[in-house]
């Protein structure tokens, strides 16, 4: 028998079968990008594919209403196939923009704590400058009493501005130099790197274009973030972000790895973060921007060791595979050509150090961004992406480790997530009598709710612990209008019935969401524990506590803190300091300097593998619970 | 209206044209390959195609018998289109191969003359070594005491072995170390250059694969040559040659450049020479030698210098333009991956610097594996390739020159012209008095005639001057049953009647033929005339005369004197070194030495434009006689 994906703006795929496989599974192997951030296990309800001919044997799922269902909505994680059928795929482009994240550069907000931190990386003693030139050339054209061939003019004619140095002319400048000398009157400009006493020519071209670009690029498990900025000036040229398109082979590292070990695997999930997500990026932003592809002369990413793995198409296997030692922690040789990037192909790229094969490059890029580094007091880094990564430590050293945090905080496993953008709920607080919530929706004024974003799930939750709505375990324990429950007696806070929403359907929390949260947190916050105790330290002891990742700055450290989320220090020691691993890519993009640093920290930083640290699950387990087993350890939530 | 080419082995191609269309311009145009040695100005009738729907308007030419003309046989040089019609290409590969060609190292004596020649650069101080290496490791698995990641531990495992050297990683190794390593059980080989204290790593792979193979290759304008090389040992692994598929954009280089600068032009010439010569020969040998491509680490090119800027795809305009200076002389910086070649990607490629427009890497080679920069005494070097290129000096100067002797020393230009295989006529005496020739033909005992190769037209034209067949001019003055005339009255001395020849036509000479063998011996030997004038010496002063070329070891030096091509010196100074391009070539692949001397032997040779050089037009007129107008320089040839 066979199935057809119909796909949304896309051609129709045929793939045969046989009774009883799993449709979601079916779309995977036929290269059928359908969103399914919780992988596959029902929690998230994202995978929603409509059955347009044929039928299909699916679980019902409290994600698709009976009028839903009726039009034909299924989970594709929950189908199985009986016979030939047809099913509508939505678009998983749209999917990914509508997946909760921020940190792209794309408020005033993030503009300002981005600067931010390139000043306090400036104060910190780091220069912002560059081996890169652009150098205008004007040159004799050859005649019977001069006689120079190309490259030889070319060579004086720079050796006149830069004394003494070698000129180096790669093939890929050969092979246009006669043209583009004859082309231009023999007046060009010339772009390249000058490094221990040789230039590097890696475009020439017309007299007047001397733009130097770098390109800086966040790569998360979930959202790809890139920047072209001016490698003079800084000045940012233009920005761009979409979700990565390894997303379809599984929402966290480990379903991508094994898709990389299948037979093919690694040039599929290479083609997925490569052709299907930056090339696209990188393209707009050209077109956006008018920046000329060849004149970007560095490219700087920040991913973790997953990411940079797959990126390079290196075997990731080792990276989940006892030992736990990844192919590479820092390694350079890599060229935009190597990848088939639309930037100059000689480009060096330069990939931040990764220390562990869950603390990788997007955390050495944020250390260094955070500046802890540079600090005699203690502080505290944590990193929210799919996974949760912590840095703890000051000058004198550096400890970090990693959890499995899960999508939560960038709204995969949670009904109704959505990224910060009109229409999210970012803030909420609720009325401990009516039970009824006070909203904060992004947007204009009557703006109506569509969602709810990272920062907005923390305050609800916090809030109905504060009301004692949920208990400690997150079931629902008081009764009202808000709360609800569907056939299976699951209970669920209503924030906004269908009809004041912006789509129709209602907007609201539900036990299993809770319930994915608490594990996020509790990750987290057992993950910061076992790191203090490992180092014979107490929460007490923390001077400032960073927060990065695509949670956004709405985020309200002193509710994060009640939940049991982050430790119960005082909520002036807590800053957010945006897409940290960004942020950290832009410096190394520009400053030879900061890439170095961050080399440099990334040596220095020790890796503790939390999932062979005696304790870790005990203390994973203690903070599954809102706050914590020990409330004593929150007095802040203790206090409501 | 339309012609179609029906293509020998391959698929038709039909093109839309006008009446009045030439047909060989058409066929380039279509891009069809069709033999035209002269370019179309109907002397050498290689350009046969067979009419066989519809009609031309042709020339009648000299080359179609009248049986093959009623076949349909025509010359598409001479013909125009007068309407739709279908036409026969025969396949230009077998064209190719019975082009006249040798010194492709497929003789023992070719052997001889080529281990001669390396025995004597390393009697003159040429070390053959270089800096590749393949070293064997054997490292421990990672464990969790051994936490070092993939890289590090290849580049610790590299430096135990070479103590103080960095180690560099470039992406094609580092893509594919992880599972390299892990098949392998970390016992591997790895293969690069240690230059500069830095060890390049170019492959990884199995534990006994250790072999490191060179690739030296001759590109001539008609015919290419290469071989591969144990890099450690010398030993010939392969050796292979085919035709210069560029030869359908013309024989000559002029009208290969002209066509490069046509739009598509400069892609079209590359891909000839890349994707249609070379990658066949190169992964023919890989085949039948066992060579692995990833193991060929370093290529080095002996070609003139328009097929070196066709070959890089770089603008060859300024060669033939005036002030005739090329886009580069001596260019270092080439990667086999740029060129997409069937080799290690990171494997260098040493192109043999030019001097000039005209006298490229094909003769600094030559002239490194001649060995003339190493001596006291005078030597003349002489080239004879589709152009001839002249070298004159010792170990205190060199000057250089070149001038276009046409293809006839590679059998173009001469209608019964062939390479020396089986049935060529390689020497030749005529008795004086019956005029009948006693022949010497290539193969067993009883190999009948089937063609005349380069070392043959030299004694037939020597011969029937000496015997006074045909006078100065090469116009038939005597009448024999060996001499018969054309319908024009164009007289041809036969050496094989039709049926005691291989193929049963007539292996004859005509006086086309020998008017276009004297104005190349002319422009030969006037170059070597205007070459010694201008640093004021004389045909006395010279010591030793190598020559160089396609032309064959069966050359005979004093015929080649008789018949003014060649100097009137003693013959015991005369060797012929075989394609010593190629030598140089195979050197500068295995000697770092042999390479650096090249460099400096070209860089010190003085470069001498003939044609702007006064007094040597005059010079070539006068040699345009056998011997020479002032048949005094050739004492020998009057002794007769």
């Amino acid at each position: 028998m066979k199935v057809t994906f119909q796909i949304e703006g896309g051609s129709p795929v045929t793939i045969e079968c046989n009774a009883g496989d799993n449709l979601l599974e079916l779309a995977r192997r036929a290269n059928v990008a359908i969103d399914a951030p919780c992988s596959g296990n029902g929690s998230c309800g994202k995978c929603r594919v409509k059955l347009l001919e044929g039928d299909l044997e699916t679980i019902r799922s409290r994600h698709i209403s009976d009028e839903e269902y009726n039009e034909g909505w299924r989970l594709s994680c929950n189908s199985k196939v009986v016979g030939d059928c047809t099913v509508l795929v939505p678009d998983i482009a749209s999917a990914y923009q509508s997946r909760m994240k921020t940190a792209d550069l794309s408020s005033p907000k993030e503009i300002a704590i981005f600067e931010d931190a390139q000043a306090n990386l400036k104060a910190s003693g780091i220069e912002f400058e560059n081996d890169f030139l652009a150098i205008q050339l004007e040159m004799a054209s050859p005649s019977p009493d001069d006689t120079m061939p190309d490259n030889e003019r070319l060579t004086w004619a720079i050796q006149e501005q830069l004394t003494d140095c070698e000129v180096e002319i790669p093939y890929a400048v050969m092979v246009k130099l006669a043209s583009t000398l004859r082309e231009n009157d023999f007046r060009v400009c010339v772009k390249g790197e000058l490094r221990l006493g040789t230039f590097r020519c890696m475009e020439i071209g017309a007299y007047d274009d001397t733009q130097l670009v770098g390109c800086a690029i966040d790569i998360g498990t979930t959202t790809v973030t890139m920047v072209f900025v001016d490698m003079k000036t800084g000045k940012i040229l233009a920005k761009g972000s979409s979700g990565n398109g390894q997303i379809r082979f599984g929402a966290d590292v480990i379903n991508r790895i094994i898709e990389s070990t299948r037979p093919g695997g690694k040039k599929k999930l290479q083609d997925a973060i490569v052709k299907e997500t930056l090339v696209p990026i990188m393209a707009n932003l050209c077109k956006s921007s008018g920046v000329n592809a060849r004149s970007i002369l560095r490219l700087s990413i920040g991913s973790n060791t997953t990411m940079n793995h797959l990126l390079l198409g290196v075997d990731a296997d080792p990276v989940r595979m006892d030992p736990y030692i990844p192919s590479f922690f820092s390694w350079k040789g890599l060229l935009a050509g190597d990848l088939k990037l639309p930037a100059n192909p000689l480009a060096p790229v330069i990939i931040a150090p990764n220390i562990g094969s869950y603390v990788g490059g997007d955390i050495t890029a944020g250390t260094l961004a955070s500046g802890i580094w540079d600090k005699d007091e203690m502080s505290l880094f944590i990193d929210l992406g799919t996974n949760g990564e912590i840095v703890f430590g000051n000058r004198d050293f550096l400890m970090s480790c990693a959890c499995s945090a899960g999508p939560a905080f960038e709204g995969g496993d949670i009904s109704c997530g959505m990224r910060a953008t009109d229409g999210a709920i970012e803030a909420c607080s609720i009325d401990k009598d009516t039970m009824e919530p006070t909203l904060e929706i992004v947007g204009d004024a009557g703006q109506k709710c569509v969602g709810i974003c990272g920062s907005g799930i923390i305050d609800i939750i916090a809030e109905l612990y504060r009301c004692r709505i949920v208990n400690s375990q997150g079931k629902f324990i008081r009764e009202s209008r808000r709360v609800a429950r569907d056939a299976h007696g699951m209970g669920r806070y209503i924030l906004a019935f269908a009809e004041e929403t912006e789509t129709g359907r209602e907007v609201a929390i539900n036990e299993v969401d809770i319930d994915n949260f608490i594990r996020a947190k509790g990750a987290i916050f057992s993950a910061i524990d076992t790191l203090l105790q490992s180092v014979d330290m107490t929460v007490d002891m923390i001077d400032h506590v960073y927060v990065a990742g695509g949670i956004g700055s709405g985020i309200n450290m002193g509710n994060a803190v009640r939940i049991g989320m982050f430790p119960d220090v005082e909520l002036e020691k807590f800053s957010y300091i945006g897409n940290s691993s960004l942020t950290g890519a832009y410096a190394m993009v520009i400053s030879d300097q900061a890439n170095e640093k961050t080399h440099e920290v990334a040596a220095n930083m020790t890796y503790l593998e939390l999932s062979t640290y005696p304790g870790y699950m005990d203390s994973f387990v203690a903070a599954c619970f809102i706050p914590h087993t020990d409330a004593r350890l929150f007095p802040s939530s203790i206090q409501d």
